[in-house]
């Protein structure tokens, strides 16, 4: 799930050290769960994402009495079907009630089941997906279905999935394998459930994080045989994969989502403007107004983040490595200073660099009393919390996700989510964001899988210009947006069809 | 001129249709002038930015009683040099203070002058340059000087020419041929005084729209052997030098500055945030609070000018051909329409596109009493100004670059600059970013100069990310502001070299 | 808890209707409870604010399983003391730790404590209060404690009593009556428990909606020749103490604290301006981008919505009445509509109107599917809620506080908390906010027990400006902020004394 | 002309010390001119206002080389009337073009011709006025005139007068007597041809500044026999009104019209949000991004300052000495702090307060090179402008309106309009401001000259809410804003007449 922070901070997609990508190298042995969940391992076996919590409100029902494993229950939907594994069948109303509010906030996919419905582009399509399992992912799984493919689903995280959506599915008659809280032992079971059924075998993969490429890598790597191509959604997972193609391993076409314009600005920028506000609120009611913030990071997510307090009357001071993000911070109306200058006076403390240790127990001490510190970049390692588990500092678990760590003079640091993404764990994602994403991502499918042969090979792609505008356009209706079109005269003029693309791929 | 707009609305820099760079291919002839200034011809003969009026204060002091032509002066400085030819060299004085003020907000280049003083990074380099003349050109010219190079220089526009400033160059010793309104046929000769000396002869070309660089090419190819590069500044200029590259006719490695990320988030985003307030409220006096206003294209311009007038109290509508930066319209709180819908109730039409009749006569005819219309983008197309010029519309010069144009019912539409670039014709530019522009110029120049051979082949080069990073670097003291390094650990991590580059070139 | 919007939009303080207020002239029984909660009746009995619903999260531990009426049960605090009555003296320890929390965010009342410990300035107050029971409360009770005072204390909310914070109360020996889902029965009786003891009477009312001094008018009126005087909170209750002073009823002095500077600012604009985001994003999960929001009223809360909106990317409309708060909201940059124009096209609808049937059934018909409908203004009665309990109509509760009502064709309308205060109910209300508020109500008990005989007579005051100036001034260290000094010189100058106060009573 | 800043800073409105004031009691003689003009003097006889100068823009024609004194000019208009004193009557037809743009943009006072056309409210009103003679009051008294009035006018300041605008109303047969450039003694003489006419006797006056009341106080007392009312815009002009009122010397009703709220919030709040952007600009084309300001004083001017800066990009720091404005500074997102804790690091200062020796030669010392200063607030006194008159320190005027003063070491600091008015110096204010003021006075002068005995004694009165109310709603159409009405129901709920007053008279 860093999808939502891919390009956060000063992290370049393309300096990712090789250590992280490794696995097409490496020996791993999938059923064997590390010692300790969320920390980084040599021999790592799911991906960090997977593990990540997901929300505070990841599950609608209460249904924490019933502590048999899925696995060994015995169920099926009204249809008789029992190729499926979800927490509880009879939760499927409820879950259906969910996805039908998402429709209404996902107007592309709603309108691209209209449009497609009649020469069904997926018809054959045999699509084999490990993603967050919403009600957001429901309504793409209906609409791939709808298009005329085939799916079968697995969760990217072992936290995330919404077992009463999960149920809706199953109901509904998609093999789903998923429930909230597996273990890793399930994780990878329910993986394998997808891929590995008798008289089935799936030609495009949808993934999100990798992990679902790397089984099929490694358990069955004939069936890439057969396989037209990968739709990758997260940045650990497009990593890989360009390590994959570097090292000359990728044996099918392969499409990077995470890096469309639309995704990257939806679900960094304009997402985190809204969600740190949500975030913080939700966990700690403090005022915005008057408070000093440290942003650290001034990319995509820290530039959200820094707008949206601003606006709230917050003073909000910046750290930056990259002289031009740092340019653009002083422009913007911050000051660019170093985490030492202010440490000591401000009120909260925010980490959106994808770098590690930038707060570190040094910081840690210096902060006043009551200073908020939380983390909204690339991953848990912002802030040096492992710092923090040392018997002088006593942890209080005041609220979910809202610890208090204090020092033996009685000052309180008011920790969020443990340094884990705060807009995931302590907020919510809105349904228009995550419908962006989707739509992205169906549109890839149908891309990979229309493509005349020899336009993709083995590599990895970014979405063509166009498909990305298209996206976009899917989406203007909801705003009652009107879209003015060229004259001929004048995409003559500019040398553009009229129809687009309109702007180099590397617009931003 | 264009380069403060280079990526005004919705051009791609690709996209430049063919027939406006052709001249690589076309018969010209240089020394007859178009029957009228100003109108694009098919034997273009000039870059339309070099008969753009610059600024409505392009003249300090008042010399409009001396009617002589420079060229039939006989003028020395101090030193008893003749080898210059400007309007008048008694005004260095006023001039030479004017350098002086200029140069307290050039930081960079005056940190350049500092740091480089020893090694003489330019030592041997002689420089033909052609740009406006201003007190900024003539710090970046002493700077140059001060790092070694030689420099002989003309004007790129015929009204832009402080006469001042070039007074105070040419009494210091620099060659410089130019003045505030010269003929198109002073224009060559003075370009030509600059190359065709005995005894000299240019080895690298600094350029801002090509004019300079075509003459060489038609007239003195046979220099280019000597010439190391030729950096260009302006949107224009570039197109011409990827149309010789394309043609295979380029004969040296070439530097595109436009396109540097510092240049264009200044020059557009930041810049003309500023400066559509100063150009309206100059020419009008207009309360910004409560008006409502249209800005055609979503570009950077376009969204530096939402910004702004957003922030003073207007209520702004966007038009956007690109469903890309249509949605980020959205995003940022601007309805998105078709100028049609909002013609008849808006105070302000403001285009920011680079096309061509975004606003057309039908539009102006259903515009509401005393509208003002004005433009920020690429040229002086955008808005349809020849359709005004009929029997029935009259038209009243009420302020320097203030026409009212009068239809038959006593409506008044009140247009600004007669639809050239508002920015440029009636507010200033900022030192600041002046100064970025040209501490990129300086920076292309020594790193073109220096390049060991085969660096660079006979194409045309973005500037090297990491230098675009060290001009950003070189200005953030301006701001007091802190940059915070890598750990040796952190660099390792991120797998980045501790000193940049921190981005892909990409980067926006 | 009108309190929060006390100057909402168009409402003058002093336009109430009498009828609202007349109940010292009615013969009411006190101990029938009306057949339905909330329903505004001829035969009121409690002000309306003591059953709108406080918070969603109004209990911070579940105790849904004990049935037993606090009334009914015998209960002791560690030191033996049984004069008080809440929900579970057990829960002492978990309500302490909220209060503790609190603390660290009212600055003012510690400081307060602080200073004026050595002086014991309340010594002798016997204070009878009525107001919300939450940490905030405690933290002002155990001030006005720790200034000399006796307290007794009732809740004047049926639901907002938090049930751990009363307990830590009781069992710090305060004789606290409330519980979280009191009866009708049980507010005055618990009302009547604080000041029918033998052996104790008040000297000092403080109330928030006037019950309490209701009760004691129509119960005890003799009390009154005791008492030094009243401050009240809200607005209700500043009416009915306008009303009595009017009909020449009013017998002591009373303090309106409800129309101080600092409150009016913070509780109405600051505040707002975060608890409208905080309430629709905890509600609904919606992005604000690009979303179509009209606010109907434009005084301080309405001011608040619409520039959060507005910060946030909302495209923002604005009704009013007043032509001066319509040309605030368009020099503002919002346009002026009348809500018909709009209503079709927006997304959310915004009531802070302090007005009735605002929106009307007519304009709920008229929404487009999805719309939000919620109220941020003085009561219930904005929305004409009562116009949607019609038959073809669905309504269906999706989430706690969140009613789709959904039309015979489909169309779903989304209101929030049934109409009633959307930041009451939905979202918290930042403690910082209610320490200014706390603090008032204790200087304002200080000077009106400590004025010397004949300052005050029996009329209704506002806060000396001079104490305004002294909350707020003891507000700013949590900000770091220093306050300039005049010097003698400046005081003299300006004609004002250094120590202030610095402005007219009226200044806003 | 102190009005555009009534209520700057911290300076409270009845806070005005005695000695500024009190001209009543003093023996002044009007016709020595004092030896410095602009200097505070004891025996000051005119008001400061009228020696400030009013814009750098103030003449549009360049007239400079008539050296003739006006009065002893022989001229006539083209109707052969010779009673009135203009500069050149020549000039009257670019005047009457200059009133005629004024007229697009002054909207109210058009309509207001309009309506009252027909029963001439005015008819039999004689009025003398003093105010600034710009285009705009031009269009104030062919309004006053169209209601039917007559009237004599002359210029309140001596610098402020346009001299094409007077032309072109001494053509249209007002006598007016007013140029640019008036001596002291031309001041009065002008003033006393306005009141001193055979057969002619004003009954209304309509005064900026006080200095034409005071002139009929001391030379014509009788004539406040047939005075019918006093009309007052300036701070100044009113306070010496109260003093005379509290004297028990004023003798006939005056009006208030400087304490309007529109008046207030749009001179200050609102003017000053785009006057000081522009200000800055026009001096020194200085970038507003990334700069640190600091505004001393948070009245509605420093509000205004603040707010646009921060837009803009600025980095801004607030000094105040009112705990009130201080709090909302914090919330507003402003770090408090005292000016010396800033003084180094600042690019800018601005004083807004009213106070006097705000900026100290201490502070003047301490800033940086560079460092901008300018004055938005009341007064040339708020900088200690006169210790910049020693010996050591250089003063450079670099461009009309602004100073660089020099320090022995090289330092300069950039010193505006001389520590004057920065928006009256260095901007124009946009007519539609000045519309607001003129319709209220055109109010004022109606509600006066029409006011049944009685209603108004010899006292100073605000404009009745209700007339504030109606000049907003005739502005409203300006911004095509649609005004919501109450419902019969509604109002009678509210407790409302249903054309206003909506609010208590302090409402701001």
């Amino acid at each position: 799930m860093e999808k939502w922070n891919g390009n956060a901070g000063t992290t370049s997609a393309f300096a990712m050290p090789d250590w992280m990508i490794q696995f097409a190298d490496q020996k791993q042995e999938f059923n064997k769960r590390p010692t300790k969940i969320g920390r980084r391992s040599l021999s790592r076996s799911i991906s960090q994402s997977s593990t990540d919590s997901y929300s505070s409100a990841a599950s609608y029902t209460d249904s924490s009495d019933d502590e048999t494993s899925p696995r060994d229950k015995q169920q099926k939907n009204s249809k008789g079907s029992s190729d499926f594994c979800v927490k509880n069948i009879k939760q499927a109303e409820f879950g259906r009630r969910e996805i039908e509010i998402a429709e209404q906030e996902m107007p592309a996919l709603m309108a691209l089941r209209k449009r497609a419905q009649g020469e069904k582009p997926l018809a054959g399509a045999k699509i084999v997906g490990c993603t967050h399992i919403t009600a957001q992912t429901a309504v793409l799984m209906e609409t791939l279905s709808a298009l005329g493919a085939q799916c079968r689903w697995a969760a990217c995280n072992i936290y995330s999935t919404l077992n009463e959506v999960a149920a809706a599915l199953a109901e509904s008659g998609f093999p789903v394998f998923a429930w909230k809280g597996e273990s890793e032992d399930d994780f990878w079971w329910c993986i394998d459930r997808c891929v590995n059924v008798e008289g089935w075998q799936p030609n495009m993969i949808l993934d999100d994080g990798g992990d679902l490429t790397h089984w099929i890598y490694k358990k069955y790597p004939n069936m890439f045989k057969k396989i037209k191509g990968i739709v990758e959604e997260s940045v650990t997972g497009v990593h890989r994969l360009y390590q994959l193609s570097k090292a000359g391993k990728l044996c099918v076409p392969a499409m990077n989502v995470n890096d469309s314009v639309t995704k990257q600005k939806f679900d960094n920028l304009y997402c985190c403007r809204e969600s740190i506000l949500d975030g913080l609120k939700r966990t700690t009611d403090m005022m915005f107004g008057g408070k000093q913030v440290v942003v650290c990071g001034y990319g995509e997510v820290g530039k959200g983040c820094c707008a949206a307090l601003k606006a709230m009357g917050s003073i909000v001071y910046v750290t930056e490595i990259d002289p031009i993000c740092a340019l653009q911070a002083c422009m913007d109306g911050f000051r660019l200073v170093k985490l030492n200058e202010v440490i000591r006076q401000v009120d909260i403390v925010i980490t959106c660099t994808g770098n590690k240790n930038v707060v570190t127990r040094e910081h840690l001490d210096r902060m006043k009393n009551s200073c908020i510190v939380c983390n909204m970049g690339h991953s848990n390692t912002e802030i040096d919390v492992a710092s923090l588990r040392t018997p002088e500092l006593t942890w209080e678990r005041v609220r979910s996700q809202v610890d208090h760590v204090i020092w033996p003079d009685g000052k309180r640091i008011v920790l969020l989510a443990e340094g884990r993404l705060l807009n995931l764990s302590c907020s919510t994602v809105p349904t228009f964001v995550l419908s962006i994403t989707a739509t992205t991502q169906a549109l890839a499918l149908i891309e990979l899988y229309n493509a005349p042969e020899g336009r993709y090979k083995q590599d990895v792609y970014l979405l063509p210009k166009k498909m990305d505008e298209y996206v976009a356009s899917l989406h203007l209706p909801t705003f009652d947006a009107h879209l003015t079109e060229l004259t001929d005269e004048q995409a003559k003029y500019l040398g553009l069809n009229k129809n687009g693309p309109f702007k180099p791929n590397y617009y931003r």
